[in-house]
């Protein structure tokens, strides 16, 4: 057996998720809305199921979902891509691994910033890479170009981002986003970026794609999800972009590893990005609701909550908030002593990690927000 | 990029899927269905879409499914496997990338059979396994104990096989399975066998699997899909099954290729597993009366028609048929001179091919397996 897998415990996320559902704790761990998505995406998904084929789609997407995808960011993020450059994906978690073992050549280094989601530095070390970490430190989880300068090597061939950043909620600005642009054109380095959260994003902010910037479209793999974009995490329909020379080797992997993805689920995500943009401002709006009242809750029982830009996460200083645990105890005693599942932030990270943040899922209902704020009354 | 995967082409059912769309030949080349799939597993799903929660369900599957593959099992191949053995994928081909990403330490030897699926060999190589391939011919494409010994060595690790073996149409017999038991036992290998086609089997045949026979229950990964089981290519849900202390591996791999599969989906293919037996003959049955349709009328036209005991697939033996032309120039003259897509059975080979065999899928209509006769009078 592989030592890399036979010595991995499981995600955290399932971890809380399962210990959860064990002793009837309120989720705020995993990132998962607890609504019913938008019911015109369901009914094209049982229409698709019910009156189209069943059979296998062509491998790398249905050509309706990957015009669909190209239409949809050059409406929203004035992108040119074209359909034959999208590959669709049985979620982003696929795509991740497929860019990854596609374009990871035994040796080469792969530049990631800590806090990681926990797919990247498995995946990374399977496929035969050497990890070089950036870490990031609140309250700000800014990158700088010295950061970037330490981990830079003649062996630098990728760099994996996630923009917006998930556990800490903040979006990588132009400023940062001109760093690592900057950084793999010097390296000739692509960048595969993941930009799952590209469209939960709040208080007027517009998503800025890696891709976008002056020498990144020829260099940049962008990968991202249905289930994110329509509060259906549970669908695993994603996909990767990227220039003709790039996505025609992400295909082969993604041959591979699912073949391919549910054809009535992609008719539905192809319908679903043509939504007017009142869906998609309607969406962060509830989010951004959501966020509101579960900051302000925390903020009223004295919690200092970071600040929150963008995904389904805020998050809890603990030094700052008078806590004297770390996260992974504090996670700990929330989950046993007051029913709220939550993910320790140190989970994010492979070394070094920063242990006084704690990330809790905020898409939720109200009534679900209030009933995890009434039982964090209770404070260790 | 990595020089495995740069260095692909794409494979050869999609290749033949394309060319067939674009000249409308028809087409008997990759394997799925025309049909629609049966009524009421269809109903299920799109009722689990429709009410049930479409979020993340738990990483190795629904409780209900890990369920039903199990009691399903025990109750059609006498298995005796625990729900917690059973880790659901998105299709088969992503439990063949979890299982050889989850198993194969570089440089482990794996043994495998050709013709051989075309996602194994890539797949094991990116691993960074080293294949040894056992050659099968034609008519019988039998396993023997020299061919065996022939591929063994100390670095032995895995052997991996499909059983039924698609493209061949075979069996794999029970004196050849005891042949395979006996050498993973005294390598102390472990088996991953494919058994996709497990109830797609003729003539009152009765699919044995690997893991029952004496000494493989700890040793065997036996893959699944409902995709095929339920003639519903397009679903993508699939399963490996083995004793915990592979599978708790198994599901580390999986956790960061897809994380999950679409919970309606799952609510339906479990569903399915308890139909009665009625449902698996009745199936069996339709697909040996095309089988027999589209053997039948080839004879007629003068084909010689290797036997097919199992899979959607039977072959012609060009030699025997009097075609003086090789499988691949056979197979690109009839789709571009009488218009019907089929797959050479060389590009099952990595090395020193056969080439005298063409794949024809009969799981059609009879009015398409009619058409594709009288398109196929004309011969070269
Ligand atoms: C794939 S489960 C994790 C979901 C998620 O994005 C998160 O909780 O961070
Ligand atoms: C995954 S496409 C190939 C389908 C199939 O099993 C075959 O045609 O052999």
């Amino acid at each position: 057996m592989n030592p890399l897998f036979a010595g991995l415990g499981t995600t955290i996320f399932e971890a809380m998720s399962a210990r959860a559902r064990a002793t009837g704790a309120i989720n705020l761990g995993q990132g998962f809305p607890d609504g019913r998505g938008p019911e015109d995406v369901l009914a094209e998904a049982a229409r698709a199921l019910l009156e189209d084929s069943n059979q296998y789609p062509p491998m790398a997407g249905t050509p309706a979902l990957r015009q669909a995808v190209a239409d949809h960011y050059r409406m929203h993020q004035g992108l040119d891509l074209e359909a034959s450059e999208v590959i669709v994906t049985s979620g982003a978690t696929e795509a991740l691994a497929a860019a990854i073992f596609a374009l990871v050549t035994p040796g080469d280094e792969v530049v990631m910033f800590q806090p990681l989601y926990d797919a990247y530095l498995p995946l990374v070390r399977r496929a035969g890479g050497i990890a070089r970490l950036v870490r990031l430190e609140p309250p700000g989880w800014r990158i700088t170009a010295a950061a970037l300068a330490a981990v830079a090597s003649d062996r630098t061939r990728l760099v994996l981002l996630n923009s917006p950043l998930n556990p800490t909620g903040t979006m990588i600005g132009p400023d940062e986003l001109a760093l690592i642009a900057d950084f793999c054109i010097a390296h000739d380095a692509i960048a595969m970026c993941d930009e799952v959260w590209e469209h939960v994003v709040f208080d007027g902010a517009q998503h800025q794609s890696l891709m976008a910037l002056p020498g990144m479209r020829e260099r940049t793999v962008k990968i991202g999800s249905a289930g994110k974009i329509f509060s259906l995490t549970g669908w695993k329909v994603g996909w990767m972009c990227a220039a003709p020379v790039i996505s025609s080797v992400l295909a082969k992997a993604h041959q591979f590893l699912t073949f391919t993805t549910p054809p009535n689920l992609q008719a539905a995500a192809a319908y679903g990005l043509g939504k007017d943009i009142g869906y998609f401002e309607g969406m962060r709006a509830g989010y951004q609701r959501s966020r509101d009242r579960l900051a302000g809750g925390l903020g009223a029982l004295g919690y200092v909550v970071l600040p929150s830009a963008a995904t389904y996460f805020l998050s809890l200083d603990l030094a700052a908030s008078g806590v004297a645990m770390d996260d992974v105890t504090f996670a700990n005693w929330l989950i046993e002593e007051a029913g709220v599942a939550t993910i320790p932030v140190s989970a994010f990270y492979a070394a070094d990690p920063v242990t006084s943040v704690v990330r809790l899922c905020f898409a939720k209902q109200d009534a679900t927000l209030d009933s995890a704020l009434e039982r964090m009354a209770k404070r260790p």
